[in-house]
């Protein structure tokens, strides 16, 4: 864009300004950029005057002429040019902002949140707001394309104590009842599918009502699909297409397919169900290798395995260290870390030299497929808890060798999910995924099996990217037969299951066709893309960690003349 | 599309079967349309017989060969073609539904919405949630290009006491405090402005506690937009753009232009803010014309006017005793009915022949520009009373008279509406639009003299089509003591509004820039575009007048448990 000695108009606010030798220099910032004004004290004193004034984010409209700049500024995209300026107007004058409105701020997270209207002003989180509209406007010209109709399903809806808590609205016409704020439009999107729409998508607020840790928010979006008359096969591929379209058309990246993996494998080699597939580093299972040559701690252990690090037997003796004190973190919660270093010169070098001779630990590394200039590195004790602290371990070794690169994206579907979990508090069976999953065909028989229970699979899928679980549905059931078979197996008698869900398993009754679906958490799909670690500056007015609006001092107390219209009134503190 | 010949797969419901001479016929019903399958039974019994066992609704998949019909069904969009089955899986079966899946439904509005997901399966109503998924789309693919940004404010908000009744939710986090649901997003989009975004929109679900009218949902949903530096004409020419757009790419229409009216000029042409104007008839006053010829009830009223119907002279005295009977209803509120007949022979005969002669009632024609074949409807009272009675006439007889055509479209922008109102009740003046409306800059002076508070204009318009108000908006005060003062003016006293609207008066410190928007009523600006009278069908799951989705009968009770958690109890009826 050329638009030198083009007569420009601008409105913004001032970035700031600066003078020297009769010119006065002010950088204008607006959604689009920043700009170079210039005022001439020898063409026109009184403007001059005017523009040395201006304050920190004043708001201001000048008119002038573009002209190439001599010294070019190559730190603004917008730094050839300059506007010589020969009128000026103040729209709205400014305090000094409480923090300043730059990349790196020198604003604390909650000053920022109070004032996040000046927050939003700084090229990041402006950028990220503006990053959601490409990627919402994207999913819904792909969905559209392919069919889907966008349906805006009810807010108020109905409470139902199966899953997280739910935010509750008291109903003024119907006193003592209440609505319910939705945690997915689950049932209703079948609904759709029972009502013949077919392919339903909606980009959807939902909400959970539940202690808040750094990334989880009381109210978020959600990309909500279901299609009709298809099978688990059909819906990988639509979504996947979706993936890649989003990647195509917001990131400018070709993604090379969508691996599948099974959850018992993503256990098996990630000790994981949502794995980071930029790197390898997969587990190596070392029970047949380690075991029986007199070192306890192996061979009292249930299981043994380890991560082969490429590159890394150059670690330092502090290094190894630091990943020792890592494991044994109560959040890892292993007991200790044992290494073996593939030094360059071919020899080998481990923790537990006292029990392996060099020929045995050749044998390890032969398990591990190392090569020179490798760490091995094993973890033991049970199962479960072995593998999570690996795949603690696994990940921060990734960090520590730069695998994890914030701009390469690496997909993932999950697949196979175990249908039910066992609560020991409740002792009882849950769903893992929702009481409206399919299990796959051929583990439907053990649902008649109590003792089963554990090994059916559900026909459920998760779509992980980069190691984050970003979407997950499965094939539901349509049956209604199966489905208050299920409601049984967790334990909910026909009665309650009739109170809460009758209205679905009526509808089971009159053509319900098979269905599935999927659904995106979409303030993190959107965090991912923008390469961020959080959520908040992709949500233009997030809560804090107490639920709280801080800008707007919400929540709030009320009236007393308003509860008692509603009918409801406050507890004492107990 | 000429697909003869072709092995298909189609999946769907059956619409109904018949048998006839060894064939059997079973239109199939899919969200795409209708298509016939026929079963032959001297080429496959077996098939035959299962086609014949299916009952309404049931859900088949069925495969087989395209061919052209012998008989075409004119009625049927595929009608031109069916397909010879060779394949039938029934892939569930289905209860008779409560009523007739069918244009003309024999179901009552009651069992509809209680069967949803069967009401949905009507076409009508799908057609009317497929129409609402373009209006959607559409309006998102013309704001993004217009550079809008698309951002969520949040749900869980503050309540206000100014406007309507809030819904509110209890905060489990901060017991004793509430949340509000958004009536709209107004003072967030005002800050996104505050915070540079430039050009805003939303279609979002904003929500209100009042008592319901037919046509009233308590969660509806908006096209919310915001501009920044901007004045009235820019807001009129961007959203006069999207509605041509939408009528464009929606129904096909070329609208031609959107011409402007002032409040002012709209009460007295049409005795209504949101005038119908498909047809003219426009208000015809009368004072100077009637007056002082001893007819008691013209002489003695403040104000007379009429209509004047093209052609409908004919009507017979049955129908103007019609007419007669509706402007004395309580809602109409008129007192009785002056007529001219403006006979085709060229003679005039009136209601009142015995206080004005032929050549007198010439000169009310001539004041009405009435030709031969015309009738002149007159009322006489209150200026305000008389007005509005005289539009609910204009609109009686552009109804009888054929004028209102629901595939015909008249848009309207309306002008400078008063900016205060005075409420008798509450003994002080309310925000006609709201709070946050600019005056016009030519009655800006007028804010300190309340003597005139009532002859300020807002700088406010509405979009009016069909007689119908779809939109409406305003420039924004972005000024703090502006604000403040418009506060005061509303009874706020200077603590109050720093309470409520505090974080907004202080963003304006922060350099603020001129801004102003709009918002349309999605749920009413679908059912015009559909040609509907009501809303609900544009709604995929709409509540009832008393607040209740009875599909999923909610609201409903909650356990005790939960209320105790919530820090709140029902208060027991008084």
């Amino acid at each position: 864009m050329n638009h030198t000695g083009q007569k420009v108009s601008l409105c913004g606010w001032v970035q700031y300004t600066r003078e020297t030798g009769g010119l006065a220099f002010v950088v204008l910032r607006d959604r689009y950029g920043l700009t170079q004004l210039t005022f001439d004290k020898s063409a026109n004193a009184g403007l001059f005057e005017q523009a040395v004034q201006l304050g920190r984010e004043f708001v201001v409209r000048v008119s002038g002429t573009v002209r190439e700049r001599e010294s070019k500024n190559k730190n603004m995209p917008t730094g050839d040019i300059e506007i010589i300026a020969d009128e000026l107007k103040v729209l709205n004058k400014a305090q000094t902002p409480p923090f300043t409105i730059e990349d790196n701020t020198d604003g604390g997270d909650d000053l920022r949140m109070k004032y996040r209207y000046l927050d939003i002003r700084r090229n990041p989180v402006r950028e990220s707001l503006l990053l959601r509209h490409r990627m919402a406007q994207e999913t819904r010209t792909f969905l559209s394309k392919e069919n889907f109709v966008e349906v805006e399903t009810p807010v108020l809806i109905k409470s139902t104590p199966e899953g997280a808590r739910d935010f509750i609205v008291p109903s003024r016409m119907n006193p003592g009842q209440f609505y319910a704020l939705p945690q997915s439009p689950q049932t209703f999107k079948q609904l759709l599918m029972v009502a013949g729409l077919d392919r339903y998508f909606q980009i959807v607020k939902c909400f959970r009502d539940e202690d808040l840790r750094a990334d989880r928010q009381p109210e978020f979006t959600q990309i909500d699909c279901e299609m009709s008359f298809v099978e688990q096969e059909d819906i990988l591929q639509m979504f996947e297409a979706l993936a890649c379209h989003l990647f195509k058309t917001v990131k400018g990246l070709d993604i090379a397919g969508m691996p599948r993996i099974t959850y018992a494998d993503a256990m098996k080699f990630y000790g994981n169900d949502k794995p980071d597939t930029r790197f390898e580093m997969k587990f190596v299972e070392l029970n047949g290798v380690v075991k029986n040559k007199g070192f306890k701690v192996f061979d009292d252990a249930e299981f043994v395995a380890g991560i082969c690090a490429k590159g890394a037997a150059s670690f330092s003796r502090k290094q190894i260290d630091e990943l020792t004190e890592f494991v044994k973190r109560p959040q890892v919660g292993a007991t200790g870390l044992v290494y073996v270093r593939y030094n360059e010169d071919g020899t080998l070098k481990s923790s537990v030299d006292k029990f392996y001779n060099e020929e045995e630990l050749k044998n390890w590394a032969a398990a591990f497929g190392a090569e020179k200039g490798d760490l091995m590195l094993l973890l033991a004790g049970p199962t479960g808890k072995t593998r999570k602290a690996l795949s603690e371990l696994r990940l921060e070794m990734g960090e520590r060798l730069g695998l994890r690169d914030k701009n390469k994206f690496s997909c993932l579907w999950v697949l196979d999910f175990p249908l039910l979990e066992y609560n020991e508090e409740h002792a009882r069976w849950f769903a893992m995924h929702h009481p409206f999953t399919s299990p796959l065909p051929e583990d439907m028989a053990k649902l008649d099996n109590p003792a089963q229970y554990g090994e059916i699979r559900a026909n459920a899928y998760d779509i992980v990217i980069n190691g984050v679980e970003v979407g997950g549905g499965s094939i539901r059931i349509f049956d209604k037969d199966l489905q208050g078979k299920m409601f049984s197996v967790l334990g909910f008698s026909p009665e309650e299951a009739q109170a809460q869900f009758g209205f679905l398993m009526n509808a089971f009754e009159f053509g319900a066709p098979p269905h599935g679906g999927i659904a995106f958490g979409f303030d993190r799909l959107c965090s991912l893309f923008g390469g961020a670690d959080g959520i908040r500056d992709f949500i233009a007015f997030p809560k804090n960690n107490s639920g709280r609006d801080v800008m707007i001092d919400s929540p709030s107390v009320i009236d007393e003349k308003q509860l008692k219209e509603l009918g409801i009134s406050i507890r004492a503190i107990q």
